[in-house]
């Protein structure tokens, strides 16, 4: 580490949906509670495949800031046709995204982050689902940055920078932490620091992407105990 | 209380200077240690005083949305030329307003009132000042709302509104918390339920102002502990 290394970081900001949270299998358990006719882990996964496209339009500009829950819910109901099923309260499975479970290192390892520096998700989820989430899997956010303050999507670049600006400080003295290569890029080009944690099985038993650290990422971290460990400039 | 009453309420969200937490001798400290020779109490309410002045050219749309970290540094300036003063590091005294002590019942009482309801703050102050005084004081907000999400200030209707659609709530899902009168009186205005708790000595023993409801709030407590009884329906 650099002069600029861990002893600057001032607050570390972090993916939620696969970094923090095990979105996959928690959505598949509030699927197969209200469809049991599916294949849950099939549903949850194509629900998920309609998250980006329906962004990207947004980051184009082509549509204006819209919530990501109203995001899932226009998707939960392309699914649903995809699936050949209806549903009738989609309100209430769509809040199957405030009950996700985070993977076992996250809530210690957040503890510990927090002890001596500002912790904050920098999601695409809204103000809304962060809180409601944090509220359910213990989550001991300082605040909640993100998206719907920059009223864009990551990775674009306005999404970390105002995160940064509503915490009043330089982007080199934020980290962003996530399990996903390209935020980490997109968070190094707007001038912050980072840090990958890898989650072998976000996407399942076979997961292809995201596996090893493709950027000389300011620290490599096997959990978030390690995180916190590294951060605190012991590692 | 009505069909209407406590047990619809989703989230309650609080004023903090004043409501929360001892601004003025919290600020008298910090003055008496850099500024030795001034009346600290003085120069804290002086400070104070500059506050809705400030404020109001941007409520009247004079002059756009700057953070209240901004209008308190410019205030302070402000007030070491009226007591003849000059100091060498302004930012170092200007943190004073992150470093409040809360009063006895409140870290308490939120904790009560965050058991079934979001709680957050919805102050004039910035998510940088309100992210920090939260962890000074152990305010254990799940979100922290406000003036800064509005980009105007208190008690302009925008502040509330923006604060209710952020949790995604309607607004007589949603209690305003706070120790003055006026600030109830608009948060009622634009659809919220509210809730009076006197501070008697937020301006000195000799206090005059918001001594006594003056409207028919929804709630009426003697302190935050008070608040929690009521609002969950044992009062």
């Amino acid at each position: 580490m650099t002069a600029t290394g861990p002893t600057m970081i001032q607050a570390l900001i972090f993916d939620v949906f696969g970094t923090c949270v095990d979105w996959r299998n928690s959505v598949a358990r509030e699927v197969a509670a209200v469809l049991p006719q599916v294949d849950a882990l099939a549903f949850a996964t194509a629900w998920r495949a309609e998250y980006d496209p329906a962004m990207a339009r947004i980051r184009d500009g082509a549509r204006g800031y819209v919530p990501l829950d109203d995001l899932h819910l226009e998707n939960l109901d392309t699914v649903c046709r995809a699936f050949g099923v209806t549903l009738e309260a989609p309100d209430r499975l769509n809040a199957a995204w405030e009950k996700l479970e985070p993977w076992p290192d996250v809530v210690g390892g957040l503890q510990l982050l927090r002890q001596e520096r500002i912790i904050a998700p920098c999601s695409n989820g809204s103000i809304a689902l962060m809180t409601r989430l944090a509220r359910y899997a213990g989550l001991p956010w300082d605040c909640i940055l993100g998206a719907e303050l920059a009223r864009d999507y990551k990775p674009q670049a306005a999404v970390y920078r105002v995160s940064c600006a509503a915490l009043r400080l330089p982007p080199d003295q934020v980290m962003m932490v996530a399990a996903h290569n390209d935020d980490l890029l997109a968070a190094r080009a707007a001038g912050l620091r980072t840090a990958f944690v890898p989650r072998l099985t976000e996407h399942g038993p076979d997961q292809a992407t995201d596996l090893e650290p493709t950027g000389d990422w300011d620290i490599v971290a096997k959990d978030f105990a390690d995180l916190a460990h590294q951060v605190a400039g012991h590692g």
